[in-house]
């Protein structure tokens, strides 16, 4: 990213409030919330051109499944706009998050369109009505001051707006059940900590971070009586891949009888991937989880892991929220029965 | 702690080597690894009075069971040579850590003795003894070249020498039959990261770090073979209280029918307690959770939850490894009959 004066957003980063866009096409260039300052300072960072696009989406500036079909739409758009060849620049965008399937979704049907700006914005309205609706369906799942523990962010700020998983929690608020929320830190990019806890303030609904090993005591004590997550991916056979921890959390929600449910629009669903078996899983750099802060935590010598999702095997799962409706098992057909219905019914 | 010029040990952090002692008695006073500096650089505390070591056990400069059990002893040698008072200098050191058993354990054997002293430095002794008769016992369980998963450090950092978890993996390799081992990072305080990667690493044990939300799907992979961690307090019942994180894993475990083993000196099991119902929980500071290297990552305003332990029911443990054998299920009759049997034996 070249350096710029970057513009700061003066709202309270808690008490309930406003969340700005987390991306939004402005004077021909991709303006989008930087996710990495957060939770410290609201900073929005400007691609004007797609390389920069990119090093945005692989540095996690951005990130969440339906804002990066949002920005990988933007980013052909951004190609058109500058006159770069948009297929070359759509191969750029795809690869630099391989489990992502709306990012290469809302690549190709920019790609496809005739006007590419106009299908990114399109996209982007649609994702926050879809995501109302998702979180609408999603909500009659939570009984009333129910204790929801999410992992990672499925918030506005994975999305366009809403969000997904925290939409589900959103509407129960919205709708005066009262949720209260454990948010898992979600190591080692820290997004429970740093974006989910800062929308759960903004939006004035109670919240308790927790690290990620500390929720199956937390479950076993009887205080979380759901858990919402996201995905990244979802297989034709209901197979989730979702931020690494989630199918951690899983196995812990069975064993401990509390639904498990994964919020998500259609368009995180792959019917052409037949299970989770055949979704990638992306390995990131070993630094994430060798340099805490500034200080080099792991030693030198010393092999590090640190692949970015799991995939949770689809009989773990109670339900996966989706905007057309609440698929349960068995998941194949489920999935493609609400494929047939028309999106937000 | 006051300011001094740290003693600084110039041995490599990585590569086979020697494991200088965790704490000991040295002119006077009481020197111990500062283990909030590991890995970045080996440097001793030299505390010379009480209240210098009560901080270093509140600030976990010195942490791990054993450690505490030979640090409390030399506690009170401590204050018997500085003409302190005794009892008030145990209530103190006692009242630093509420669920480590051998911390008070080791606190009222040196009260107890007619030379403090002489006493911690017995223990100190045994602790090591104990710990290698441990390790024997607890490799004849690990098979040749497996794959051991460990969360936070049951070392020779932990303990006066050897290890206990560790223990068990150091004998195993010492035995020729080439164990891996997965280290969980273990948050809030990345003792795995910080500490047992670099006792492996000194050591020549191959190791690989992954955070603590992996483990479960790595255990998904077959990756795993077993898991070794250590304990803080283990009830009369085998119910285990250790690092907050250790529970999930019991869990994750049993889903994968993986052998879940407990290893620990008969010193961590308290007779007088009868379940894990009866341990305290510790809770530290929000600060551990909130602040992330130099940086804080929890907005202002956001509750945070930070349990230093949890408990594992006993149903959950497959074995559990003492330094007078292994004890079984059930585990009242099993841990009765060790304490009935000389130490070592």
């Amino acid at each position: 990213m070249p350096a710029m004066d970057p513009p700061v957003d003066d709202a309270p980063a808690s008490g309930p409030g406003r969340l700005p866009p987390t991306i939004e096409w402005r004077d021909g260039k991709v303006r989008l919330i930087d996710q990495r300052r957060l939770p410290a300072e609201l900073v929005f960072l400007e691609a004007s051109s797609v390389a920069e696009l990119c090093d945005a989406i692989s540095q996690l500036a951005i990130r969440g499944a339906p804002a990066l079909g949002v920005a990988g739409a933007m980013g052909v758009a951004l190609a058109a706009h500058r006159g770069e060849d948009p297929p070359a620049a759509a191969a750029r965008l795809i690869a630099t998050r391989p489990t992502a399937v709306n990012l290469r979704w809302g690549v190709e049907r920019a790609l496809a369109a005739d006007d590419p700006l106009r299908e990114a914005l399109a996209m982007a309205a649609e994702d926050s009505e879809r995501n109302r609706s998702l979180g609408r369906h999603g909500a009659t799942l939570l009984p009333d001051r129910c204790q929801v523990l999410t992992h990672c962010n499925a918030g506005s700020l994975a999305c366009a707006d809403y969000g997904t998983a925290l939409g589900v929690i959103r509407s129960a608020h919205e709708a005066g059940k009262g949720p209260r929320v454990w948010v898992d830190e979600t190591r080692p990019i820290m997004q429970g900590s740093r974006l989910t806890a800062w929308e759960l303030a903004r939006l004035g609904i109670p919240a308790t971070v927790l690290v990620d090993g500390a929720a199956g005591s937390v479950m076993a004590r009887g205080q979380i009586d759901c858990v919402v997550v996201g995905a990244d991916r979802i297989a034709a056979n209901g197979d989730v891949a979702n931020k690494i921890g989630t199918y951690s959390l899983a196995v812990l929600a069975r064993h401990h009888h509390i639904p498990f449910y994964v919020a998500a629009p259609l368009s995180t669903v792959d019917l052409a991937c037949r299970s989770g078996a055949h979704i990638p899983v992306e390995q990131r750099h070993a630094d994430e989880v060798a340099v805490f802060g500034e200080r080099r935590v792991v030693p030198a010598g010393v092999a590090i892991a640190n692949p970015a999702f799991d995939v949770t095997p689809a009989r773990l799962v109670t339900a996966i929220i989706t905007d057309a409706g609440i698929a349960r098992r068995p998941y194949r057909p489920a999935l493609r029965g609400l494929f047939s219905l028309p999106a937000g019914g």
